[in-house]
């Protein structure tokens, strides 16, 4: 009557004929979704039956729904973790100097390509295992990619050898490192269980864990254009990794930042790596370059590298201004099979797209975002994000934005400018509806802009 | 970075880019996860592309914990019913007289084999299409698949044909009768979504609507023995099974019956078809007897053959008393590839297991069933029932059960016989210890029982 579908058993099944009760998958999802508490056990043999790929799609799935809809405990979310990052190799700490640092990302969010050669030029040992963008947001691995050349797809062991001797490294994510976590990640994002702050703790923290790293300063982003939506749901998950730094004795430091809009101006990848370089040529637009130097002063000072937070912000202003960051960036990219001097030539070696197409304002007042997030969706319908994994990205696609919250702005001023190619004109109509419906409004009142970092904890 | 898993989008997914948003099962996913009602366009949606196949397990399982776990609606049920139901073929109700019976199952639960020729004998026309066991629980079909060339594999046609000529048929269950259903039924079962009461109302009644019966009579059993836990939890399966027989515009009676032991004595497919034949000839154990009156009266009573209950029950025990049923049982075990005559020659034609196995009171006292349902369990061990679906049956073992609730027993006092082969002796240590723990205990103080049927709605 019924199709036979997998069930995963470690014990011998004929032993259920026993007292003992065989650990299964319907075991486990059967506990939690009566809201129990799983035993160390029990989530081991949870992530191991997903690392080996005996656990069917369907029961993880189940599992996964029954985890966000009744809850896992500290506890039980430190356990995950610890499981998630033990499925994968972990680098020994490099030095009390080494210091990672994590976003969870939002639109036009550069920072890492400015901060990590900026936090090497101090002396702050950078171990980056940065990811590709997928869905509405945008990946360092994709921004790095635009130079001619520069290579992500590293060894454990390359990783290694350039961070003793270079003290700057970056690498995508690989299937070495919380390979648990790419396979529940895959599922998450396909089954309404990704936004769980457990779950969220327990990915983030399963790769960060894993670096080598003696620190982590988390960027956790909330607001319009973030993937958290608001301040409440940011310190809540800012708490849920700060107690699992602490359970792991790792030092992690979570700035909460204001992403009610675009970090910066320009989005699309070659696009980005230009502004990035502007910041480390010591310009730049003046939100993306305060939160890069707010978040390498934090990284210097945790890296033991400086007195006090004072002293770590003197530090890397000193290493932006006297061109030692842009040195490094240069060294870095060459390292990594790029050209030599790149700062020198990227306007020539990077591709922008050739069109340009205004958005203006239609009527007077003051720039108000509405879902910013929306952006992603639009970069990626010009080709500049993925939809899924295999999707090619067009580097050279973008948009620069020129609206912040409450500028004020006349009929016809420019909002945003998109970079796009000739044969993409047929898109163009429906973009421009879009952001005026949904992303950026003019609205008569002046809207309230606030701090760009609300909360550090 | 992540793994591309399949996402169903029925509209073109380059919409999402303007207003509309397309149906997708995670859209579904989204909305039942946050306890939102889903619209009848969503359902069908969602059994539209489970029976088509288009939908993966993964997404079908997280939309069912999300349902186990946030609960849907009546007219939620309803629609998930309707839609279940429509995924296959819906035959025309028959006549007036066209009654079906349906059981949510439990151990020794052998009374179809007994009313659907007791009921067709009174002029009823019985269209049953019924399950194998999976698990614990015993099938018609493997049942009655325990007599020489009985064949339950009809087609459409054939299933009508005979319905049409001789008032009583019985098949396997088929892929044109609510496929859906076989598909969620199966990953239900893999992920621990079997027991919600909307789940199992749309299950039984999208089978059940399609056999074209005028109405239906519903044995809800708990208790140990049974599925159903407990009065509660059966009561409100039989509260929800009647909201979808009136929605319907079906007339449902729902049986609520107390199964805190196995009914009858016989367990096990060949014994249980001998002991409803001796039910059929008149004797056989007393509750399973009053079991199939009860039932079979009602099936008369709603096929409107009898004025009212008491004269139902009356033409019953007639047809019972008359031999009448039993011939009916003879023609149609022969109509449907049996034996002629087969009630003359069943004690020769059917295999029972050789080897007789007592399980004795070890201490004097008062029988008290604990887990009874693990009997099936047990028989499932001996081969008498399936693991997976493809696991072969062996219809001569069984239990032969000598201990009803509250029965005073003295040590020695045979308690079961089991019913197996020689090579399995390495077997029964190990049930013996299982029964005597988990499942029949003595107890020095007389345990209450109960009333067969607690309640008729």
């Amino acid at each position: 009557m019924h199709e036979a579908k997998k069930n995963i058993i470690r014990k011998n099944p004929a032993k259920s004929i026993k007292n003992e009760t065989p650990l299964t998958l319907l075991s486990l999802i059967e506990k939690k979704k009566r809201g129990k508490e799983l035993s160390a056990e029990e989530i081991s043999f949870f992530i191991d039956s997903v690392t080996e790929g005996s656990a069917p799609d369907y029961q993880i799935a189940a599992l996964l729904m029954a985890i966000f809809l009744k809850n896992i405990n500290k506890k039980e979310t430190y356990l995950l973790t610890k499981a998630m990052l033990e499925s994968g190799h972990v680098f020994d700490v490099f030095n009390q100097h080494t210091i990672d640092k994590h976003s969870t990302g939002g639109i036009g969010d550069k920072s890492s390509l400015v901060l990590a050669p900026l936090a090497a030029a101090c002396g702050v040992t950078v171990p980056m295992i940065a990811g590709r963008g997928l869905g509405h947001t945008g990946g360092t691995v994709d921004k790095l990619e635009s130079i001619p050349g520069f290579n992500t797809a590293l060894t454990i062991d390359q990783f290694s050898d350039q961070l003793k001797k270079f003290g700057l490294v970056l690498m995508g994510q690989t299937e070495s490192i919380a390979p648990a976590d790419r396979k529940l990640y895959a599922l998450r994002d396909v089954t309404g269980t990704v936004d769980h702050i457990g779950l969220i703790t327990a990915s983030i923290m399963s790769k960060k864990l894993a670096e080598g790293a003696a620190g982590i300063v988390m960027d956790i982003k909330f607001g319009s254009a973030a993937f958290m939506p608001d301040k409440k749901s940011a310190l809540k998950l800012a708490k849920s990794i700060s107690a699992m730094g602490a359970a792991f004795g790792k030092k992690v430091t979570c700035f909460i930042t204001d992403m009610n809009g675009p970090t910066g101006v320009a989005m699309g990848n070659a696009s980005e790596v230009l502004e990035s370089l502007q910041v480390l040529q010591g310009r730049g637009p003046a939100d993306l370059r305060e939160l890069c130097l707010e978040l390498t002063a934090e990284m210097v000072f945790m890296g033991k590298l400086a007195k006090n937070k004072r002293d770590a912000r003197f530090k890397v202003e000193a290493a932006l201004a006297s061109g030692l960051a842009l040195k490094k960036f240069d060294e870095f990219i060459a390292l990594q099979g790029g050209p030599n001097e790149f700062s020198q030539q990227a306007k020539n070696l990077l591709k922008i797209a050739p069109v340009k197409t205004l958005v203006v304002a239609r009527k007077k007042g003051y720039v108000q975002w509405k879902d910013a997030y929306k952006l992603g969706e639009i970069l990626t319908t010009l080709g500049g994000g993925r939809r899924k994994k295999t999707d090619l990205i067009d580097h050279a696609v973008g948009i620069q934005v020129n609206a912040r919250i409450g500028d004020k702005v006349q009929v016809g001023d420019t909002l945003m400018i998109i970079e796009h190619h000739e044969h993409q004109k047929n898109l163009i109509e429906n973009i421009l509806k879009e952001i005026e419906k949904d992303i950026v409004v003019i609205t008569p009142k002046k809207p309230t802009s606030s701090k760009l970092i609300w909360k550090i904890i």
